[in-house]
Formats: C-alpha cells, sequence, structure tokens
C-alpha cells in the first residue's frame, strides 16, 4: 500500500510525509492528522521517480504552481523545457503540463522527467485533441477516452489532475438563467459543456466520479476539482453558477476523502478584492477545509500585459485569508503564450504573493527571512540583502547597471536617513 | 478669500469644487460636505495656475501619486522633466518633488509648470540642503529657515506640503524604548530627528505648528502631516513610536482643520497584509476620517526590484481598506534613483492598485470600465479591449512581438473557451 492519506489514516507517518515535516520546519503528526483529514494533500504519485514532493494545505506554506505547454500556435518542446527550469530555478513548487498540441505523450514525460517538482496536467485536453483528432470534433469524444487519458497520466506518474467534476447540467443551467458576460473561460469547463450540451448528457467525470476515484486511488494521483465555471471577469465574480460548481465541489471531495484519494478545490479566477474573503470561506466551509488552489484571483479586467500584478494582489489576500496554493498568472495572460522570461516573472510575483500571504498567517520562517533582510539593509550590507532577496540576480543586474558603489543607494545618497540615524537611536 | 475648506464651511460650491466634483461624477454638494469636515481635501494652492486640481478623501476615486526629483547621486534637471511628463502620461493624479540637489528653487518652479496636475514638496528636505551648505550641518539648521523655504513652496504654487510634525521628543523616546531594526526610514523624519537630539531641542514643525498652519492657510497649501516614523521594515510595523506618532497626527489634523487648513494624513510603509486594515481602521479614526496618503504599504521586504508590486499589492489592499491616495514605490525602490522607465513602471502599476480598490469600494466608473472590457474581449475585439486597458501601448506592443492576429489569442489558439462557447449558453 502506498498511499499517503491511507496511510495517514491509519496513523502512519510515510517517508515523503517526513521529507515534506522536515522540508516545511512543521510536526510531522500534524502534517499526518491534516492528510488524515482531507484538510492537507502531498503532491506525490506513487509511480513518480527522483523529485521533490510537496504538500499543500493546513499548516503549510502557500505553494505556487506554473502553467506551461505547448498549444496550436506554438508548440516548440524545447522552449517549453526551458520553461520547465526557469520555473523551478526561480522557485515553483509544481508545475502544469496544459499541452494541446504536438506529441502529447512524449511531452509530458519528458516534463516528469525533466521538472524534478510535482507535475499535474488536465486530461480532458488530451483527450479532446484526441477526440478532434479522430472524429473531428469535441463533441464526438467517448467518456470512456476520457478516463483512459486520465489513466495514462496515471501510469506516466503525474502528481495531479484537474478534473472539471462540478460541470453538471444544473451547474450549466444556473449559469445560463442568470446570464454572463463572459461566459465559461476554462478551457475544460468549456469542452465539457460543449460536450454535454451538444450530446444532452450528464458530464461524464461527475457521473462515473467514482471510476475517477478508483484511478486516482491506484496512483496516489490528488485530484484538483476544477472550476469549470469560474468567473472570468470581475461582473460575473461569485454568481449562482460559481456557486453552484462550488457547493457540487465540495459533495465531490467529501467522497474522494472517504475513498482515500486525496483532494485540492480549485478556485477562481476574477475577483474583486471585496469579494475574495468571501471566496475563500466559502470554500473552506463547503468543501471541508480541503487545500484551496486559486488561480489569482484577478482583482481588475482591465490590465492586460500586468495580469501576473492584478493576479498577485488577488493572490495575495486570497492566500492570507486561507488559500493554500496560488496558481501563476503571467504578464500574457489574455494576450498570449507566455515566453520563458514571462514564465520567470510569473513565478517570482507569485511567490512574492505567496510569502506575504505567510507573513501576514504567522508564518515564523518567513518572518525570519523579512527579518534578517531588514537587519542587512539597515547595516548597508549588499551581500547580506543578495542571500535574503526573492530574486538576487535582479537586485546584482540593476546595481552594476548604474555603477553603484557598495556603501551607497543613489536614491537618497549622502542624505541616507539609516546613515543619519546610526548612531543616534541606540536602544538605551 | 481663496480657500476651498473656508468656502466649503460657508456652504459656497468654489469653481474648483464643481471642476472636481465633474471629473469625478459625484455630487458637488456632498464633496463640499467632505471638505468642510476635512474628510476631503482638494490639492490646489491658490497661486497655482494652468493645472487640473484634483481630490483626495471620501467619496472620491483613490488617487496616485509619483516621487521624483533630483539626489546628489543623479541631478540632470532634463530627466527628472522627462519623469514629469512620463508620469503624467501614465495617469498619475500628483507628482511630489523630492530634489535634494541641483538649484532646488529653479528645478521645483519647472517641475510646477511642466506637470499640470498638482505638486507636492518636503520642505525639510531644502531647508537641510541649504543649511549643510551654509553651515556644514543638518544640526546647525535654524528653525526660521524651515518656515521661510515652506512660505517659499506657498509662493511658488505648491499644493501640498509633507512636514513631520509628529516627530516628538516623546514619539523618539517611544520608539528608542521599544527597539528598532530600521530606525527612521524618513529622510524628513530622520533630519528632524536627527536635528532634535543633537540640540536637545523639540520639533520647529510640531512646537511652532500654528505658524505652519498660518503659511499654509496662506496659499491654501494643504498640509500632509509626514509619517517620520514609519516602519521601514515588517518586524518594526505598527509599533508604539508609529502609532504615537499617529495619535499626535490626529490632534494636530483637528487644530489645522480648525484653523481652516486642508489636512491629509501620511501613513506607512512596511506593513503585513494582516496589519493592514488596523493601520487604516486607526488613522481613520484618530485622525477623524482625514484623507489618509499611504507610502506602499509594502508587504514583504524581501523583493527589492519588485517592490512596486510589494506595495501594489498593500496599496490595493489599504486603498479598499479606506486609504485615500496611493504614493507610488518604482522597482528600484530600496536600490537606487528610478529610471523614466521605472518612474512609468510605478505609475501603471500603482493605478492598477488604486483601481482594484475603486472596484471593491463600489464605484460605479470602475465597475462600467470592467464591465466594457470584459465585454469586448467575450467579443474578441481588440480595438474595444485597447480602448479600456490600463496600457494599451503594452498590449500593441506584446501581440507585435509575437505575430498575433486579430481574432487569436496564441493562449489557447483554435481551443479558445470564448470560441467554443460562442454559441451554446446564449440567455434562454
Amino acid at each position: 500500500m502506498n498511499n499517503q492519506l491511507t496511510a495517514a489514516r491509519q496513523g502512519k507517518i510515510t517517508k515523503i510525509m517526513e521529507r515534506v515535516a522536515k522540508d516545511e520546519g512543521v510536526d510531522r503528526n500534524l502534517l499526518r492528522e491534516n492528510i488524515a483529514s482531507g484538510k492537507a494533500a502531498i503532491l506525490a504519485n506513487n509511480r513518480h521517480k527522483n523529485f521533490t514532493p510537496k504538500g499543500v494545505g493546513k499548516g503549510l506554506c502557500v505553494k505556487v504552481n506554473a502553467n506551461l505547454g505547448t498549444s496550436p500556435e506554438k508548440y516548440g518542446i524545447k522552449e517549453e523545457l526551458e520553461k520547465v527550469r526557469m520555473a523551478r530555478e526561480a522557485g515553483a513548487d509544481t508545475v502544469m503540463d496544459l499541452s494541446t498540441a504536438g506529441n502529447l505523450n512524449e511531452i509530458r514525460k519528458v516534463i516528469i522527467e525533466e521538472s524534478r517538482i510535482p507535475v499535474g496536467t488536465v486530461p480532458i485536453y488530451q483527450a479532446a485533441v484526441e477526440a478532434v483528432k479522430k472524429r473531428k470534433t469535441i463533441t464526438n469524444m467517448e467518456p470512456d477516452e476520457i478516463f483512459e487519458v486520465i489513466e495514462r497520466h496515471g501510469i506516466d506518474g503525474v502528481d495531479f489532475v484537474t478534473v472539471h467534476c462540478g460541470v453538471t447540467q444544473r451547474s450549466l443551467e444556473r449559469l445560463r438563467s442568470q446570464g454572463r458576460i463572459t461566459d465559461i473561460v476554462s478551457r475544460g469547463g468549456a469542452f465539457l459543456a460543449q460536450w454535454m450540451i451538444v450530446n444532452k448528457k450528464e458530464n461524464p467525470l461527475y457521473e462515473q466520479f467514482d471510476r475517477l476515484v478508483g484511478i486516482a486511488r491506484k496512483y496516489d494521483m490528488t485530484l484538483s476539482l476544477g472550476d469549470g465555471l469560474r468567473p472570468g471577469c470581475i461582473a460575473d465574480a461569485t454568481d449562482r453558477g460559481q456557486v453552484e460548481e462550488l457547493i457540487i465541489l465540495g459533495e465531490l471531495c467529501a467522497e474522494a476523502i472517504r475513498n482515500d484519494v486525496q483532494v485540492m478545490i480549485e478556485g477562481p479566477g476574477h475577483v474583486p478584492i471585496n469579494q475574495i474573503e468571501a471566496n475563500i470561506v466559502l470554500q473552506k466551509r463547503l468543501c471541508n477545509e480541503a487545500p484551496f488552489y486559486v488561480l489569482g484571483p484577478i482583482v481588475t479586467d482591465i490590465a492586460p500585459g500586468y495580469d501576473h500584478i492584478t493576479s498577485a494582489i488577488g493572490g495575495a489576500l486570497a492566500g492570507y485569508y486561507g488559500a493554500d496554493f496560488l496558481c501563476y498568472v503571467t504578464p500574457s495572460e489574455h494576450l498570449g503564450l507566455p515566453s520563458p522570461k514571462d514564465v520567470r516573472d510569473g513565478v517570482i510575483v507569485t511567490k512574492i504573493a505567496a510569502h506575504a500571504a505567510d507573513l501576514a498567517r504567522g508564518n515564523e520562517k518567513a518572518f525570519a527571512l523579512d527579518k534578517a533582510m531588514s537587519t542587512y539593509r539597515k547595516a548597508l550590507d549588499w551581500q547580506g540583502q543578495l542571500k535574503c532577496a526573492i530574486d538576487p540576480g535582479k537586485i546584482r543586474e540593476f546595481r552594476k547597471d548604474r555603477n553603484l558603489k557598495d556603501d551607497v543607494c543613489s536614491m537618497c545618497g549622502e542624505y541616507c536617513s539609516i546613515k543619519l540615524m546610526k548612531d543616534y537611536l541606540k536602544k538605551k
């Protein structure tokens, strides 16, 4: 038996739990308890080798995921592998392979090999792409094919899969009756909704959820219950369709946990700042405190080119209120596929948001790092600051570009407040 | 009589109030009431010509200021004027001239002329620089010289001045007895503290506050009561020194308002997310809801090179909780003087934060803009999106660089969820 949730329930602490507890500096018994109750999850497919498993959820620091993968407009595997390396080096905790073009099986395998961190996928993408190849349209996709793809991902060692089980006839009806500006903006959600509407059938991932749970359990693959109806703009946020879907995800989450399958819940999306807390409270309550994995939230629609920032604002706040896992957004969101540089920028900025949330949640390691940074700053010790900085390369580059000497910052020059006050405020 | 607060109290709506009310789309009587009670202020020196006055405070949208000005390390006036233009074009509501090198009187005059928006200054900088020139050290500065410089700024048309009146012997003692990692990081605060400690005297701006009020009233120059003791790192946030200073500012604020002088209160600084709401509530309560002008707040110390983002996170949140005016922070904060590009980036990102706060506060104009943006996005109408975007140039540049056609975004290509769902979810 090689399943973290089963072990946790039986009171066993696995090697993987030990490793995660050590990396995070948390008590391993507490970690085990949180896994047993479904409040934390460890992303570690039992066939995945040579990688650093990561925990998400209660008691753990806020994690960051980087999305990458080919698209029909751009499908060089080399560039995607460069993105994997950049994401990892910038500090991403996980990557998701969202490829929809090229040899998908091959791409997934090399990304898993290259990443050395947990890898997630959205299997419905591959099922849809293969349906289009074989039978012209997504609507001709066979339910069995979806499950077959999911199993393939499990066999390959994928650590978590996004499955949009909450896109049901009822949630679609609620969405439709309320009306939306941007309808469905989740690709997986749109694939399924189109299939369901044309075929007049229920979502196979909902109807055969037990089958999905069976596959996930075999590989200890965490189910990331996707928010196919997440709002795509501020005006659509927290509407009836979104909340109906979340209720369904809560029900499915409980069922998966009962069956020894780990779960995360995915969350929005575009959400104004004043609705973020409610979204987190609702998710935590409806899903029995399952780990919450948010995309953004993006706090305004009007800033294409800066959506790594609109989502860092939302993500930091979400993390403070209790979100556990932030999916990055890059500067190219809403504009095009990210470049390797966009991936790097996205990861760094999302890590800043996650760290700010950790600080706000009282994480002692996070606090100690900021304190060390500021102690070096007070001492005008640039080498020390480089050790604590989230991106030391950026500082080096900046100071080199502007020819700055070691003990000076051109901002204030001789009128540096730190220099001025050096000897005046010693604690008596 | 040409003083907004006096007029507001007498029930008169000035041309400037009319203009601000119109620009903001708010009721002019409500604006007048908020000015009369000190809950809003209009930045408009009565000698300042040919510029757009701006209101800050209750009922108005969140404003953005850009700092610029020479330093001993860098003092080209041409570059500073380029920054003024960039700030204004990027949408800054005000600029502050923080120059400490070159011909300060001349620089201030050309910045006022060039900006066409309200201009703020920190007169203690000039007083300190002139003291160093005339008498070797800041500690030899004469109190009269400080007031003389402030008057000079009033005559020149400066719309608001930062005056660190709350750095008193008592607040310094509280700061010293608690102990800090970064002591004082406000330059003006440090100048005054050094002077006070060496000369063993009270802060002239506190002791002769009535004199300051008299000068400000003459020119209808808004007093921006500075937070000389703002925390310079997360570990120092919301400490006894900071709160003591805020209490003093609340007392002085009431005195100024009584004497028909408009006031803003300046706020931190480095503040973890979980302390931001308390800082706003405290300021609003202690200062009778006077407009709150915050620098950041920066939500983590470890991200030099990205402090426009750490401060956008804090600023958006502060704005949501009730801060009225955000002082931008540029990517070069903690590293050096900003370049013109840094100024532009800082303004755009701070405007994003201000807009996200406006949305969260229920500002209808802000909501309508996001809704329009998303309606164009749904229609894949790029021209429409350009009209609503906070930085259309960025979008054009991005799409040009990547050779994107009009109806496609390379992110999903043919698997675009919007295209897929186009006809399926029409409201019945």
